[in-house]
């Protein structure tokens, strides 16, 4: 059985999330859209795909398998948290880990709308001064209210060691690991101000770094770079 | 077994999606925080709910039933559509309603920052020059683009009279309704304008509106008006 990943290539995204999944589990998968042209891969054919699917996803992460068409990233998730084991079995813990991740979600698209308070249609050079206001908001109230939130989960769990679904590795964890490196990487700045604050999740993203699989795939030339093509970007004005 | 549904009172909200789907399967549910203040009610006795619970929330709609507290929009709704047939039970079926409704809360959500770009801790009118620009893409490129694509799922799926999932009511198909006259109330310039290419959404949205117990719901002072302290909000001027 192998997967089929279709999403943008040349950036993490959104399709990071499901990447370190499959990783995470092992899975057998093609990250189809860094395939060669001729091979199926690069923008024109994923845009094609997604015409030609029936019923349509909406947007990249795709992920194919069997007769499965599955989008959403964090739908894509909660299909391989029960297939791979990476969720609670339970229908109260599968619930939760899922509530984490709709907000790990919601987190990512307020990073990434910060560069794009006005319009993903426009570049970030057409609506700086716009996202120099969101960014002011972003760092001071956005970050401290969603780690600080993470933390808290994290302290109810009890010892040191507990993930966000206590002893249970899940997609969830490592969607965190995925945000904070993510932000780090954004605002350098402010994280390192917050650091204090958040030891418990730093050291869930540094445990899920370690993971022999995670540790293996992000010193491959299969997890690519940040950049400011990215979701989470860069730009040093908006993080003074 | 009677249902909770904890949401800040006053307004539709997120927590509207989650009603509509309580009042279509004709559910027992108390909404908490439309109560007195004395019995339970009120923002304040709601944000201690938040506090209070282990494990913690991120924010509303919180439903609680039997020992589960479940957060996240989507999430409450992949929960309720098990329980009460508003979603397709096999695995197929389940993640492509859930698709649809991850897609309509992106777009509940970009409704919102419309009015909101710089950030959601600032009043409307200290980001109204940022919310003139950000509506302009909105209008001419986010909304077509969003019901676009539920017009090409609803006219892949057949006949007059298909919803979402085909045959099946699904809590996507409440939801879509929601999500349609929220934009007609709020952008109804630009609504108006693109009805001639959206005319099974729109057939949808009203098949919905007249069944039965929405009919019944939206008819009874369960149902809160729209207004411009809610997610969906009318500004002229984001209107021309």
């Amino acid at each position: 059985m192998t997967y089929e990943l279709h999403y943008w290539p040349g950036i993490q995204g959104r399709g990071e999330f499901v990447r370190l999944a499959l990783e995470e589990a092992g899975c057998d998968y093609v990250d189809v859209a860094r395939l060669p042209a001729r091979q199926g891969g690069g923008g024109s054919n994923l845009m094609q795909m997604l015409a030609d699917s029936i019923p349509p996803p909406f947007a990249p992460p795709v992920l194919k398998v069997d007769d499965l068409v599955i989008s959403q990233t964090p739908n894509i998730l909660l299909f391989l948290g029960r297939r791979h084991n990476l969720a609670p079995q339970d229908e109260a813990g599968e619930l939760w880990v899922h509530q984490l991740q709709l907000t790990l979600a919601d987190l990512a698209a307020e990073a990434h709308d910060v560069h794009h308070p006005v319009s993903s249609g426009l570049y970030y050079d057409d609506q700086k001064a716009e996202a120099a206001r969101a960014a002011d908001a972003f760092r001071k109230q956005r970050i401290p209210k969603y780690l600080g939130y993470f933390e808290r989960v994290l302290e109810g769990n009890g010892g040191v060691g507990a993930g966000l679904a206590r002893d249970a590795l899940t997609y969830a964890d490592l969607s965190l690991f995925q945000v904070v490196r993510g932000l780090q990487y954004a605002f350098p700045n402010a994280m390192g101000r917050l650091s204090k604050k958040i030891p418990r999740t730093l050291a869930l993203a540094q445990r899920v770094e370690r993971r022999p699989r995670i540790a293996e795939y992000l010193g491959s030339d299969r997890r690519q770079a940040f950049s400011e093509d990215d979701l989470f970007r860069h730009y040093p004005e908006l993080d003074p």
